[in-house]
């Protein structure tokens, strides 16, 4: 199994996506609120690249449709949620349809569509993530979402730990950028060691958002993988 | 100042250049073979895209010129010599113009051609790459040949001590990526723990060029820093 890494959803080249099982992270946050919103009983979540899209889907129908996504990391006006996945409770989420909206998240699962397979991941669900792509046996990119088309340290320490369970389960043949970001894990099982230094990572502690970013720090403690489908994730 | 990374020739995005310093990096081989064929003496050297460019271009005159590079990291045929350094000595390229074409870092130096200022970088004369640097003083990206359009470890760590000079010498901003190839760097000062796991590497060690490798990565060994400027490095 091959394995290779994309650094940014600016930087995608659809060739590389052909027959593969793509993964994308957008770890700080929208990969961890897409992945939570499911496991709290949402029913399918339609990720789409502007607000006003956003609102068109919803609608009047604001009982079936929740809206959540973020700008500038900060809430969307008019939004029901912002791109914490703290808001993303059972208790908001169940029965209903999220329409979300991200910087780099959204733009990553879109522009990934040339794919074979596309799964939603991050920490809180690597370990599922990895299994997934084991059970579907194809080659393999993650396509990190980075942060406004650059590479982000976030994302791609995200991304070698899904190598690393992979490591411990099959042969795996890594690219250089994959073998980098498998090493960059192992050189930080902690996650934040590395992370303290990234840009996105300083914004979000501007933010005040620590819970936020515990959260999104803990490994494996959700075993759903999303997928993207024609438009829908579920 | 501000210092960005780009991961491959394949990935250079123009606006990202102007008005920057860029430094081009192809540690194995072809800027450690540039900066030494300078360093010996070699009047000028003129990166091309074709073995046909180079061929025409030194015609029939090869008193003057000398025609140097690789395909597949190997002599191409017709030419004088291949893409290993030590073949560059005092004896073979003093008063000469060398004609080079190789599979990564010529084409490299050409995308750059939007930057403000191109140096050549690697291993053996980074300290010099940065005192340049600094004495420029504009904000720099550091272009990464890689390998086929490809990131490859080998040009990302030797672009994390080039870093690394720098933040001894003056306050700089490191984007992730140049923050990543820092740490890569700071974790690895030995170079090879970290380059022998790259393909590139294994590459160059099935071809038992083991003293091209324990060369190019001689750390500041050349204080030469050659500069790209209208077709030509001098």
């Amino acid at each position: 199994m091959l394995i290779d890494l994309i650094i940014s959803a600016d930087d995608i080249k659809e060739e590389k996506l052909i027959n593969k099982t793509v993964v994308v992270i957008d770890m700080l946050r929208a990969t961890s609120v897409i992945t939570t919103a499911l496991a709290n009983g949402c029913s399918s979540v339609i990720p789409v690249l502007t607000v006003e899209e956003a609102l068109d889907i919803a609608g009047d129908d604001r009982e079936r449709y929740i809206l959540g996504g973020e700008r500038k990391a900060l809430k969307i006006e008019g939004f029901d949620f912002s791109n914490s996945p703290l808001d993303y409770s059972k208790e908001n989420v169940e029965g209903k349809t999220l329409v979300i909206t991200t910087s780099n998240g959204t733009r990553a699962i879109k522009g990934s569509e040339g794919a074979k397979n596309i799964l939603i991941g991050a920490m809180i669900n690597a370990k599922a993530v990895a299994e997934k792509i084991l059970e579907l046996n194809n080659d393999v990119v993650i396509v990190n979402a980075g942060t406004l088309g650059q590479f982000s340290m976030d994302d791609f320490i995200c991304s070698g730990y899904i190598i690393d369970h992979l490591s411990k389960s099959t042969d795996i043949d890594l690219t250089d950028i994959a073998t980098t970001a498998h090493y960059v894990y192992k050189s930080n099982e902690d996650i934040v060691s590395f992370i303290k230094y990234a840009w996105h990572y300083k914004r979000i502690i501007e933010l005040g958002l620590m819970a936020d970013l515990e959260y999104c720090c803990t490994k494996d403690c959700i075993d759903v993988v999303p997928e993207y489908n024609e438009g829908v994730i579920s």
